[in-house]
Formats: C-alpha cells, structure tokens, sequence
C-alpha cells in the first residue's frame, strides 16, 4: 500500500479503537488538540525514544544524556531570543471575530513562501491580491500583531511580573546553560555531543492533523559540540546518520525528502540548514531538522549570563566556543510517521472474493507488544499462562484467549505484533509451539526453550 | 555505613561532581529549587524507571500503561477537589514580610500532627503556644489565607478565565478520566490497574531538602481498578508489592517504615492508607502512599461530566463503579533514596593509615553505567575500543584511560559502575580480560566471548 493510498481518518480510528492514542480530557469535551497516549501508544512511544537513545546516546562514543528542567530561570529565554522573537503574526477579522496567521492566509491563498517576511510585507501582499478572510470571505482585517508562542506561568503566591515563568518551548537550551557543568564532570573533550528527551510546549494558535502539530510534545534535541572549521563535516556527519537511522527503522526512502535550505531561507546564524520531511497522508510535512547554529546560542549565554562557557583544547592549547550542530526531532512526528509508514491493508481473499487485512507493519524493536500467547484451547490456560509469564520477564507479550485464532491473528495484526505464538495439546508432549509471522503469515515449529532467543534476536535494533 | 553516618553536603557534592545532579539555570543564578538531571544522573533516573515499568507493567498481568497530557481540561480538576482544594494555608509575619505555612509552624515548633484541623484550630493553637516567626520572633501574623498548589498558565491568544489551564498537580486524574477509553480497548476485566509515569507541578511556598521536595516532579502512578469488597485485600497485595519492590533494589528494610494511617488521619474517601517513609540524612521522609481510594475518584468524574464510568462485570452480570487501589510514588524521592542507600565510604587502608575510598553501591541494574573498559596502557586503545564497541551494543559501557588503574577504579566506584575491566597485554594473546567486581574488589579473569553473558546475568533485574 502507497502513503498516497492511506487516509488519516484510518490511522485515527485505528489509533483511537486499539488503544494507541485516545483525545485528552474526552469525557469532559476534550482540550483542544491534546491527546493521551493509549496502553499501546505508550509503549509505541516508549520504544522509539528507547531506539534513539540506544543509537544516539548508548553506542555513540560522542554522546552523553541530559534531563534538564522544564522551569527555567527566565534570563534563558532573553539570551535565546525566545522572549523577543519567538511569535506568530496574527490578525483578526473585524467582520466574524476571527483570528487568523498572516503567514498561513497567504501560504494558504496562493502557496507564497513567506520565511523572512517583515510583518509590512505581509500586510502589504494580503492587501494587493485582496486575500479574503477564509471564514466569512471579507477583507477587513485589523494590523498584524506578534504573538508570543511561550506559556506563561507564574512562581510562588503572586502573580507579578517578578515570578514569571515560562514553559520552555524546546529543551536546546537546557542544554546549552549546562555546557560547562557537563564538560567539566564527564571530562570530555570536543568534539562531543548532549542528547536530550523531554517535553516542550508552544501556545500555536492553529494545532492540527491529529498529533502533527501539538501544543505539548516531547522533543529528542542533539546539542554537538565541535571544533569551529569542522563544523560542515560534521553536520554532513549528522545529517546523513540521522536519515540512516530512519532508514534503519524501516521508513521507506520514497516517502523521505531532505530539503537543504536555500541562503535566503537560512536563519542569519546558521550555515547550513536541512529539513527532513515525511510523506504523510495529508501531504509532506516537516519530521526533522538538522542545523549548523555555529557558536550563536553559547555566546548568547555568554553574553547575557556574563560566564565563561568556552572551551581549551588541550591538544592545541587553543581557547574557543564551539560551533554546534542540532539534529531536532519531535517525538509526536515520528510516532505519526510510523504509524503512517506501518499502515497496510492487505487482500488474502481472491479478487471475487477479497479479504482484507489490516496489519501495521511496525519495526519489531518499535512493536508493542513482540509477540501474543495464544492457547488452542481455554483447556490449555494455565500452560500457556506459564509461558506467558516466562516470557514477560525479556519483553512485553500480549495474552488472548477469545475467539478463533484466526480471529485472534487479526487482531494482533492490526496492532502490529510481530510473533502470534499457539500453545497447543502437542505443546504439552513437545515441548514446541507454532510461532506464526505477522508479515508473511509463514507458521514454524519452534522449541519453547529457544524461544526467548529466537524472539529476541528478530526484535533486535 | 549507617544511613545515620551520611550526610547531604557528601551526597550533594558528590550529585554535582559527577553529574547526576546540577542545579537548573546554574549560570543564571539558578531558579529556586530547579534541578537538572546530568549524563550519570539521567540514566539513573532512567533505569528507575524502567525496572519500575517492568514490575508494575511488563511482567503484571494485571496492568497497562498510559501516558497522559500535562494539561488538560480545568473541569477534571474541579472533579478531583483540586481547584477547591488542593491549597497550603499561608501566613504572614508583619514584622518581618516572610511568609509561612501555618501547619509547618506548629509542626516544627512542637511536633503536633495538624492532619485534618481547620485554620481557625491551627490559628488557635498559635496564639496559645504563643509560637513565634522563625524568622524574626515576633508574635504578629496575618490570618491564614488558603494558597492554591496548581501552576496556572493559559492557552490561546488571550489571558482572560475562559482560556485558564493548570499544569497537572498528578497525573492519576489522567488515569480516571481515561478509564472507559482504557477498559473498552483493552478488553481489561476487573481487576486491572492502569501505570502511568510522567511529570507534575506542585507550586510548593517551601520546596527544600535537595531534590526531596520540588516544584517539578515525576511521579509512577498506579491505579488499581478492583470489584468494591475486594479492596482491602488488594489494599494488601499492593501494599506488600511495593515493599517487596523496594527491598529487590536493595533498599535495606532497616531504612524503611511502613507508617499506617490512624482512623482519623485517613481522607474521608480512603478506607486504608499507608506512607512508606526512608530514613534520609535529614531523618525520616514520605517516600510512597499506598491508598485505597474507594470509588470516590470514578464518582466524582462521573458526577462532574456526565458520563457512564461504571463497570459491567461479565461474570457476575453486576454493574458498579469499581473502588481503586493507589500506589503513588516520586521519582525524584526514590532517586535520592537510591543514591543515599548507595552511598557508602570504606577504609580500605589500615587504622593507621586509613585509605578511604567513596563507592555507591547501587543495585547493578540501577547503575548509571555496568561496565568501564580500561585498556592497561594507551598501546591497546585500538583493542580495548573494540571491545567498548561491542559492550555497548548490550549496556550503556564507560571508557576510561587516563591515570593509573588504581584511579581509575576508584572513579568507578564514585559513581557506581558494577565492573570495570581491564584489557592488558595478555588479552591479545588469550581473549580474556580481567573483571574486578566493584563491591568486593575481588578481580576475576573472564574470556571476552563470555564477558556479555556475564554481565547481564548480574545486572538482570
């Protein structure tokens, strides 16, 4: 099945009836676009932050991890310019009251680029192609104002602008404000890399497309550190492990797009900008970004927390500030995008007589559940509760013991477990199972001793 | 070492030294009571949570996992009681403009237990003890005033009460507003619990002690949904579960208390309630609540939304709103209680010439890194790399050649790695290493083909 083929409506529904993700806050009316994830999207989740932190952290001989505070201290958010800059323009129509992003009503109208446009500019486009308002159709728009996109929130009993405190709308800086404190105790040298899992939250006016854009994420950030002059190699460096690392995880190359940004399109800091984008059902839409930031949020730091945050080679005897490179990924975005990428149906039946399967695909290390217990017979419970048991001590395993196993195979399909195990009445005698695959349907006899390592080796990552 | 030997300034130092723990925002000055997770610290944290996840989740068939937003709609939190009650009762002193909590004056003056009095008896009892401001020793307070705990922040363009949010104070509302969601896609049959971990915010007037009490916290929430009757004896099984939990990670019993809640101590809601309470340096803290909440939570949701949460128990053709066992736990508190169990400084010299070295003495499992790889000289870089290569496929693996081995081995020991291993020049000839245990010290010469096996059989948790 082509992405082209797969609708959101679909991946929603599957999502919302398995147990994979259900709408925040639903029995009071829900929260505008928050979700929660399901007994099988937390475990999805928990999977893909495990496989990035098994390959960016626990083999990469560059890396360490960080888990800094959501609540910082505000002055970071002066030196990383989120205070002053981090906004949307938005306009309202004075007609039907409602609020609209510049940006987005001309990106909307005519397909536009508008990165790097002055609110001016904006304004002045809006009114020479007469952009309506996409609600009631007038042309009555109040001035653009900016909007900042930090939750605000406040600190001890008072609410003065004294105890203001944001939420932080990306966990970089956490990192960047820890830069000699990590050095200084891990004692490593540059180049070296902080990799960082956590929540974030912006205030987007306009969230959307299910879990794609949120108002709270978690982000995994890698800040690396390197030598300036090496910078453009190891942005290639990283750039291309990132996009191996998607691969390895069985996101097809056809629906993957890396789109370097233009000179123009370039943030004044940065040398070397790339977009990885993911061909989801309702369009591409932006999965990755890996950036060159050179030395510009340490000298922020430094400039604006009046500490010293550079670096003395001991190879060189040389005193720098490193140049760094940022591979950006939220994890709401790629959960979506393999959700959208194991999405298949399948036709088992005949062309008169079809029988569709829906069947997700899921890398086996990503899988929730890696394999299901199922007993021929409810007559084999305690048996096969047994082996059940044994098994849940390397991974998770599902039981299920309603319905045919014809039944019981689709179900585990549609949830994307990799292995249906039967115990059935020759189980007893032996000692064997029937192991069945969930991509091929292909059914083999293994011995229950092996199977611990039989599994574990297919789900390897 | 006695727990009653150890101090906080040892184990801060050591927290800030090695990485587990820095203050948040350090070059800005910090932000009260804010920390930050280091690269030893975040993997701790971690593998917490992790074998928490593979006793209460992977291998209990009774349980699933869930991960629900931080925000949510302000109606679950006028269902749980926390909009109306979940407040400090604060005071001031108008001599000297500090700020108190009422009940932590009298608790601090005499040691009387204020559970459940009203401000009027704690302002009573005030005046005649006749307890002074700590601060300054005056008698001349404010009344007492009712000071919410939520972080309040809002969603959307505009800061009126119809776009007020809070930040999550636990995360079990998150449980109970998804029961029905849960029950239905699962197919769970009562008795099933529901795990969640994931972060709160408590706007606490006196966080302190470290990281024991902080505004930004993790908490590993269980809530155990069982038929009404039956709640007492899950009460129990819970209750030992959680005991038997922490003694499997080398939590030593004689640290530890199980504190029952008298008849007049207890919520009106709960019918038994008990607080584990760990023997910290600064004496005895709440470490868990295990609660039988009885069908309040449920209710209430039920009440306040309108919405069917009741149970239809196939076995029985009953219908009912099933009571709920909670064990609540803080990530953050078991950390500290790991680290000051860990804690431990050996004399491994003489009485005369005392050689002391610092080891934390975690359970391996728990252990930041399991291994460290110490070529004998910088000539086996090459080899002794290798085999760091292929050990991090399995574990997080420290690499360390710089000082002598002796060193070396004591760094190890600060923070906690189970085995070092030393490639020498022998390892080229006979494919073995040697692997010295960090407890015992006792050194032991292992083949390299074995030396994966042998490592996760002594860190499998």
């Amino acid at each position: 099945m082509n992405n082209s083929e797969k609708t959101m409506d679909k991946i929603v529904a599957l999502c919302k009836n398995r147990g994979f993700v259900y709408p925040g806050s639903e029995i009071y009316g829900g929260l505008a676009n928050t979700w929660d994830y399901g007994p099988l999207g937390v475990e999805l989740k928990t999977n893909i932050k495990n496989a990035w932190r098994k390959k960016f952290i626990q083999e990469n001989k560059y890396n360490v991890g960080l888990d800094s505070a959501i609540l910082m201290n505000p002055q970071t958010w002066v030196a990383s310019g989120h205070i002053g800059g981090f906004s949307d323009p938005l306009m309202d129509c004075k007609d039907c009251k409602t609020r609209h992003r510049a940006d987005n009503l001309i990106e909307d109208f005519d397909g536009t680029n508008v990165a790097g446009w002055t609110n001016e500019q904006m304004m002045d486009y809006i009114k020479e192609k007469q952009i309506p308002c996409p609600d009631c159709g007038s042309h009555n728009f109040t001035d653009i104002r900016q909007f900042n996109l930090m939750f605000k929130t406040f600190q001890g009993v008072t609410e003065d602008s004294k105890s203001e405190l944001y939420l932080r709308p990306e966990t970089a800086q956490g990192i960047f404000v820890n830069f000699a404190n990590i050095q200084r105790t891990t004692r490593k040298k540059v180049p070296f890399g902080v990799a960082q899992v956590g929540k974030s939250f912006r205030n987007e006016i306009t969230p959307g497309n299910f879990i794609f854009r949120v108002r709270e994420f978690e982000q995994m950030e890698l800040e690396f550190f390197c030598k300036p002059g090496t910078d453009l190699e190891w942005f290639n460096y990283w750039r291309g492990f990132c996009k191996d690392w998607l691969l390895s995880l069985n996101i097809k190359e056809e629906n993957l797009r890396l789109r370097d940004h233009s000179p123009e399109e370039l943030c004044f800091y940065s040398k070397a900008t790339t977009d990885f984008e993911y061909l989801f059902p309702f369009g591409w839409g932006e999965l990755w970004g890996v950036a060159d930031r050179t030395d510009y949020d340490l000298n922020q730091h430094i400039k604006t927390s009046g500490k010293s945050l550079d670096y003395f080679d001991p190879e060189t005897n040389e005193r720098y500030v490193p140049y760094v490179i940022e591979p950006s990924l939220g994890v709401e975005r790629l959960f979506l995008t393999v959700v959208c990428e194991a999405y298949d149906e399948e036709n088992i039946g005949t062309e008169e007589k079809p029988d569709v399967r829906t069947v997700m695909r899921f890398h086996p290390a990503l899988a929730p559940f890696k394999a299901c217990v199922l007993p021929l017979s409810k007559k084999l419970s305690e048996q096969a509760g047994e082996l059940y048991a044994e098994l849940s001590k390397h991974f998770l395993v599902d039981y299920d013991e309603a319905g045919s196993i014809g039944k019981r195979y689709r179900r585990q399909d549609e949830i994307g477990t990799p292995f249906c195990i039967t115990y059935d009445f020759d189980s007893v005698e032996d000692g064997c199972v029937t192991v069945r695959d969930r991509d091929t349907m292909e059914q083999e006899r293994i011995k229950i001793d092996e199977l611990v390592a039989y599994i574990e080796k297919k789900i390897a990552f």
